[in-house]
């Protein structure tokens, strides 16, 4: 029967998350979580799939191509597993126009999944922070953004010289390439797509990719030139009145204003993946090369809820990754010992005393929410039932006794010292919540 | 364009959360969850995909078979979208044997998908929370699962006459079956199947079956007799030592000791629809006919960790569906409207105030834990700003203009009433964190 056993594995590129695993995950939702609603964003949530077309629309070649989980279900329907959240929190916006007070401050916590070849900072199945405002054509919507990124960072002790906000504007971007470069307007996506992949690849394909998209020698190197540029440089070669050079200037500014611009830097390479985002984009980076994978990514996108409906409603927004995130804390010692740890009591028990007893002294502290077991076996000796407890990581064992029952007493014993006391029954979860920790 | 919009509504079967639906998620589960961890359960989560596999072992023919949404991925795999969790926390636990200290207390709170007919109470998407105790042979563990029910329900504030713990025993049921009924052990299976399905179908129907799996009329008609039965006349019936019969009548006793035998039942039509149950049966229903569906199923499996390893742990516990769940609270108006509310607080803008005073002034909010949210536009009246407050459910609104910066003042606008106060800057939050809720 052994070689017949199922293996023990998660599915590839998936997780299996134990108690330690949760204690770190739910304190770290927790925390973003606080972030996000103090600056009042609503959470949501959507489901698992999807139609596929959704996906296939506006999401980038990469992602609704050779990365879905797709598939027929049993009525015939092309469905997918979602790989990303921002079409489905369009299809929400989308279904209840009318109803919706604009601008919304949406967030949602999910696991999304997408068929990569599984390497350090990239899973199959991984969680993402979804934040996200529609409704909203200020640059100000922009500036809130970037402020609860570093909120964020902040609620996590990150010091500004371990991250980096990388931002720019596919606007820009085009008007860059097409009026300083005189690239076709058709042929932007494609250089967009070989400059997102840029660090990922060597300066030697790089080039070759850029040759065989037909910019010659002179512009290639123009583009060199305008990567080791400035914003302001970069906008003085511009001929045109330029929307995202606007867009990007005021940003700044209101950047510099509110303090915010020592976390953040403009940089020409930042373009995204998806295909939806229309102007300000950005991503956030580990300053580790130990971690190079983006943190944050998102920027803003225009047209996602007219796919739906026949209406514009401009959205902008942010995903964050638990993998890389994760790296990030641990990378920079960010995570304390303290979330694994809290108060648990375990009742140990004695053979000739009725399990209902044990149940009252349960029930006393249940409801002052001190979090208790009973052990289950009657017929295991006192010793063994302490040492489950140390092993196990309980605090403190109640000792309830024939004696002590006759005496209506409780002997609490403290399991990181020696010492162990003796009080009242009634006066029993009053002494526990004495105890810190 | 038009006729190219992707339509706007959620794969069938599931559901969108808006924020409001969300509220009520978020309350549920957090109460759900506080009972938990209060009996001192650990939190584990699985991936969404297990192997094909896991599920067709074990988990019976109607979930692992038409039931299961289950495809290939890329690498060829056959894989499948979890329809339950047990199998996969048993998976968990097998994989890390050697490690784990017996008995488990764990739990999880997660979504699951069966490809049903959407109908009252079941849809293809839902969320469970699984509640499991790994290692326990003693019937203390069902115990405790019983007492972890009773105390969700009190939780809720749900009254003894809403809901009924219905419990039977795998073992018994065979057991009564082969010595009272004769009914050949090769036969047990299909009988179960068709009693657990009883109450769905009709009078005739259920007879039909039974006669096709060649019981006599004079056999259905003593099975007729065993359910109108209660534990102990059924008990008498048997000529043989029945194991399951000492498991229930221990259970029944301790369940009266401890006070817990108000909520409880026995029934013997209660047998389960997964395979892999080996002792303790139990489901609880709503009282109202409005909602048939069980609200909790569950029960002790002893094999389902040697599908992963050479060994036998014996697990226990239940799921808990969220649909049904609702319909019980709501049913009996058990949802408080508080849930919904929280305290926000709106900081209003005036185009001659710079972004950044705005920004200081939030960020002394926040760091108090005030959720608070700036106004994107400066150059919207006051009354806009007002009326969107009111009509997002604010609860304050701050004023600084040009007037209140020159003072170093602001004004604190209380919009479920007219009045208002002004106070020093840096009084703001205090006077803030006054207001109740």
């Amino acid at each position: 029967m052994n070689k017949d056993n199922l293996p023990v594995r998660s599915y590839k590129g998936t997780r299996d998350f134990y108690p330690m695993d949760m204690c770190y995950r739910n304190w770290y939702f927790s925390k973003v979580r606080e972030v996000v609603e103090g600056f009042c964003y609503e959470e949501y949530h959507t489901p698992l799939l999807e139609p596929y077309e959704v996906y296939a629309a506006k999401s980038g070649d990469e992602v609704a191509g050779e990365q879905l989980y797709c598939f027929e279900d049993k009525g015939g329907r092309k469905i997918a597993i979602r790989p990303e959240l921002t079409p489905s929190v369009a299809r929400l916006v989308a279904a209840r126009l009318e109803e919706l007070t604009f601008p919304l401050r949406w967030y949602s916590i999910a696991n999304v999944m997408r068929y990569e070849k599984p390497q350090k900072g990239r899973l199959r199945e991984h969680w993402q922070v979804n934040v996200d405002i529609f409704g909203a054509d200020e640059i100000e919507a922009e500036l809130e953004i970037i402020s609860i990124i570093s909120r964020i960072m902040h609620t996590f002790q990150a010091k500004p010289d371990m991250f980096r906000i990388k931002i720019n504007n596919r606007k820009f971007f085009t008007d860059v390439l097409t009026d300083v470069l005189k690239v076709k307007n058709t042929d932007v996506k494609t250089i967009s797509r070989i400059v997102d992949k840029k660090a990922k690849m060597s300066q030697e394909k790089y080039y070759d990719w850029l040759k065989e998209t037909g910019l010659t020698q002179d512009k290639i190197e123009l583009l060199d030139k305008i990567f080791s540029s400035n914003l302001e440089e970069i906008i003085r070669m511009i001929h045109i009145d330029s929307k995202g050079a606007n867009e990007l200037s005021r940003l700044f500014q209101l950047l510099d204003e509110t303090g915010l611009l020592r976390y953040c830097e403009f940089d020409f390479s930042i373009v995204r993946g998806f295909d939806y985002y229309t102007g300000t984009v950005f991503e956030v980076y580990d300053t580790s090369p130990e971690n190079r994978r983006s943190l944050f990514g998102g920027g803003r996108y225009d047209n996602l809820v007219s796919m739906f409906k026949q209406r514009n409603i401009s959205g902008i927004g942010f995903g964050l990754g638990d993998v890389t995130f994760q790296h990030f804390l641990e990378g920079n010692d960010l995570i304390p010992d303290k979330i694994y740890k809290s108060q648990q009591v375990l009742i140990a028990r004695f053979p000739d005393v009725p399990v209902s007893e044990y149940f009252k002294l349960a029930e006393d502290l249940w409801s002052v929410h001190v979090k208790t077991s009973i052990y289950f076996s009657a017929h295991d000796k006192l010793g063994k039932q302490l040492k489950f407890a140390e092993k196990k990581g309980y605090s403190l064992v109640i000792i309830l006794g024939v004696d002590e029952l006759k005496e209506n007493k409780i002997t609490i014993k403290y399991l990181d010292s020696t010492t162990q006391v003796t009080v009242k029954r009634d006066e029993c979860a009053g002494k526990i919540k004495e105890f810190p920790g």
